[in-house]
């Protein structure tokens, strides 16, 4: 079919529309980490399947823009001959037009793939953004997948905890407050906490892909693919104005006249801007429900917790079996791969009641493949697991009452001395916030240094992120709050609930990461702790005891013996005994 | 001579000059933390004489705007007759005039002591701001102090480091950088260290009040009355341009046209902004020198090093002194005063080579005054030093090669069993940083939160930061590192001086602090530590040994044996067998 690589498809087309090159980032109309394949455009067009990135393609030459984790992997896979790397960060599509290109020169984009920050670092550069009304994929990507239609169900109130009216209602208020007529909702995880529903168009990520426009006495029209609706009840579709999805640029353009129109400033597309501003004003903010979601209601609570029962017992029967298998497989000289381990972890998994599907794509990483903190195990990469070396394992569920995140390190028999000390010093750095009491309404960044001191006392650290939201039964990262070093302002406060996930990775060498999710909770008036959710138990045979202090040995013997007693009613008979080994008190047998 | 007060005088002056009304801030033409006597014009106004504040003077009414230290303060102070105190952050005098003011309302300000930030903020209200060509307080103000007039003194190229005609290269770098054709320097902290001078027009802070412009190829215009630069070398004169210090705005005014000048974001007054922008432009930005100056030369830090054995040996034959003195005057039923103490403390630092003055009024502080943080003793408030009670001792030089900043909090018997346990959490903190390795170019509030981590574990924490710079023979507080809960965006590298001095305070009980001046080190590359500077010995008398752990108790006699060993040749011989007693391994008589 193509007898033309997609990137000369596309020069025609521009040429043909009169225009000079045009911008393709990785992204789709609601900045999603995880896109559907139908909005994989960019790894169409050039090869490059990375989760960040953009595309500059010009007359003469197409540049590719990649961060610094994807420096190799794009070389990997594009042409050189007709594709250039640059670095996201360091060289920027704005920098690069500001340089290179000459006034006046016409740069299509498509406006709902770009936000507005980023369409006004642009707009300071001497060419001419041209936001397209048609799209060139339409024509020219013949083969695409077809868009993403996934079914949408209703999320009961017994699970959700406040009805979409009551939820509509204190989103109202807020609007009243800015004096804003109106919120575009288009976060696709605000608009199913606002509605109650969840989705299934990208695997994972349980959020239906649609806009929303909320008014200020509440109302809603959802602008949404019918054939998405089947099953919804006439009850839920009666509740709210129904349009499809791409109605709703055109309806905000509509109603604008004069109104004041809430819109998220981080992630919304500047077609909405283009739509508003020439007669009404945008109240550019975060959107307020990412707060609000984020602090998770009783009942949201409860599911949290009582779906972590179901995972650790998962867990549990998956870690006993790897305890029986690695040695076994070792001795018969056809040892495990991390394949194997992590298709036999998800039937694990499946046993679950409750179990929906997986919370995002397993991390099942042997010896140096987990020194990659994103690695994803490939027929290609595939390693075994063996004795003598870390095997990591990051991966959650999504469940009909929550959704769960950790990870695990373990080794069967005895890793050299140096990686004893590491992994000792990222489980003290976790037990370091673990055992934290902070006021309510500290930031990220004022904890974030905790969990990284016993890496810096050796002169290490690690170049990710501490901890993040996790959604109820929506996105694994979900916003607005952060450990990192990265100033994060929101207030840390009783019912939010986070990740907490130091590591440490030596690149060709091995990766470690100790992480489970939690709850904060009021531990006395004005001060807030950590509250675990996940109950797996924590590897210490790779432990150098003696580092540990006594307040950390005691939340290691108190945290396993919860879980001991919390899961033994729910794991296999055969995994019972590796259990109670795996739980013993520091001063049994170690 | 005043019949009439001096509010209704201004409102006279104010109706004469066709003025609706006027704002009266405390502040002097650079923001000083500390004012000369001439410039409390608030003080003289309305009779409140606290560090931060402003009136707002209408016709009918007077409003005193004051943040919440100074709430019970002002209301002693001023006649609540004649003047409403209003809360200078809940209740902002931008959202007052909002709410309360007439469009066209004309309100005066003098725009030499307003920033550029706060006018903005005021321009957003109805009233029309009227800068003031003539300043009210010239005919009315007829017993004011005279304008400083402080000799100044040239900063040897043996203690500053680095010459002047170097560091203004080093700064028109920067400016080329940004493409400005001047600095307009109004810090006067950063006029002293570009021009290697100091001052005397304010007690405590030996800067020259004065301005400076310095254009791109390094030669600077400096607007300092004549008077103050008696003694100062031709040479020096010969290598600038001099002009009068109230020229300053004038001269931006005449050469701005067509020129791009670099203007001080967060302090320049708004006069400047008159003067430039009409037909120059302004980059704001924080003054480049303010960064440069943070990263002490090698020949800054051995001064600094220098100094602080000297005060070392000041404070080691006060504590000596104190430690004879409290028990006799208690036991002779004439116990010592705050006053009394401070006076003979000043006497010990007196008595060191190259002391010159004090670097801050000392804060001498006995049982429950040591619960206000920024507590001043007078006869009225001075309380006598017993037994049974904390006494708090925060207090600092001047020396020719440095300056020091140090608090010690100690008891001479027994204080209840609770204020133990504050006082070891406070030492906890302390020692939390100073046995810390982090990354180098972290930022302060990255690290603050491990100094109130111990507080926190009992729900407690104080209500300041833990940490800022001190200038070299500059000012006590300089900018722009803190340790605190508040973002500082600053990276924090090796050569940078800092303070560490966490603490703990209850209303009407008692407060403690400990505070350790200290030099950030390379500790291995990529990392650095907090290298203290500060040699006093630390009152473990008061501590709960069993609640340190043993790298805590390690630094503390490692920090011990250093303090005896470099101060034992510097201190009177009856100070030395305390000094011996003092910094004694923890595992001696304890």
């Amino acid at each position: 079919m193509h007898t033309t690589s997609p990137l000369s498809a596309l020069r025609q087309w521009l040429e043909s529309n009169h225009l000079d090159g045009m911008i393709v980032p990785r992204a789709d109309a609601w900045q999603s980490e995880y896109c559907a394949p139908y909005d994989e455009k960019l790894a169409w067009l050039t090869g490059f399947d990375g989760s960040a990135g953009l595309a500059l393609v010009l007359k003469d030459k197409t540049l590719l823009f990649v961060d610094g984790r994807y420096q190799v992997q794009a070389r990997a896979q594009v042409n050189l001959d007709e594709v250039e790397i640059h670095h996201l960060h360091n060289e920027p599509l704005a920098g690069w037009l500001q340089n290179n290109v000459a006034a006046g020169t016409r740069i299509g984009f498509e406006a709902l793939l770009m936000t507005n920050a980023d369409y006004t670092l642009l707009t300071a550069t001497p060419c001419e953004l041209v936001p397209l009304n048609l799209s060139p994929f339409d024509p020219l990507w013949t083969d695409r997948p077809a868009a993403p239609a996934g079914l949408i169900r209703e999320m009961p109130v017994d699970i959700s905890g406040e009805s979409s009216t009551d939820k509509r209602q204190r989103v109202a208020a807020v609007l009243a407050e800015y004096d804003a007529d109106y919120l575009a909702v288009t976060l696709p995880d605000n608009i199913a906490w606002l509605l109650n529903v969840r989705g299934s168009d990208i695997p994972c990520s349980p959020v239906p892909l649609s806009f929303a426009l909320l008014s200020r006495d509440g109302n809603v029209e959802w602008f949404v693919n019918d054939n998405k609706l089947g099953t919804l009840p006439d009850t839920m579709r009666n509740a709210l104005k129904l349009a499809p999805q791409d109605m709703f640029i055109e309806r905000c353009q509509q109603l604008a006249r004069g109104k004041r129109v809430l819109v998220d400033a981080d992630s919304a597309p500047v077609a909405l801007r283009f739509a508003i501003e020439p007669q009404g004003e945008i109240i550019w903010q975060t959107d307020p429900i990412t707060l609000m979601k984020a602090s998770k209601n009783p009942v949201e609570l409860a599911g949290y917790r009582e779906c972590h029962h179901q995972d650790g017992a998962a867990w549990v029967n998956f870690l006993a079996w790897l305890s029986r298998e690695v040695p076994q497989r070792v001795a018969a000289g056809q040892p495990l791969t991390e394949l194997e381990v992590q298709a036999q972890q998800l039937r694990f998994r499946e046993q679950q009641p409750g179990f929906i599907e997986q919370s995002f794509a397993t991390i099942s990483a042997s010896s140096s493949n987990a020194a990659m903190c994103h690695y994803h195990s490939s027929e290609a990469s595939n390693k075994t697991l063996g004795h003598d070396h870390f095997y990591l394992n990051d991966s959650g569920g999504q469940y009909h009452n929550g959704t769960t995140d950790a990870t695990r390190t373990l080794a069967w028999g005895k890793v050299d001395p140096q990686q004893r000390l590491h992994y000792t010093a990222v489980l003290r750095g976790f037990l370091s916030l673990m055992t934290l009491q902070f006021p309510s309404g500290s930031q990220g960044h004022q904890l974030d240094a905790f969990a990284r001191r016993p890496l810096w006392e050796m002169g290490l650290d690690y170049d990710h992120g501490t901890g993040h939201g996790v959604g109820h039964q929506l996105l694994i990262h979900e916003n607005p709050h952060r450990f990192a070093k990265k100033v994060n302002p929101w207030p840390l406060v009783a019912g939010n609930i986070m990740t907490i996930e130091p590591g440490y990775y030596q690149a060709e060498s091995h990766g470690i990461r100790i992480e489970n999710q939690v709850e904060i909770v009021e531990c006395r008036p004005g001060f807030c702790k950590f509250a675990s959710l996940t109950l797996i138990p924590i590897d210490l045979s790779q432990v150098e005891l003696s580092l540990l202090n006594e307040q950390e040995k005691q939340w290691l013997d108190e945290y396993h013996l919860r879980v001991r007693e919390t899961l033994s009613p729910l794991v296999e008979s055969d995994a019972r005994p590796w259990l109670f080994e795996a739980t013993a008190p520091i001063h049994v047998n170690r």
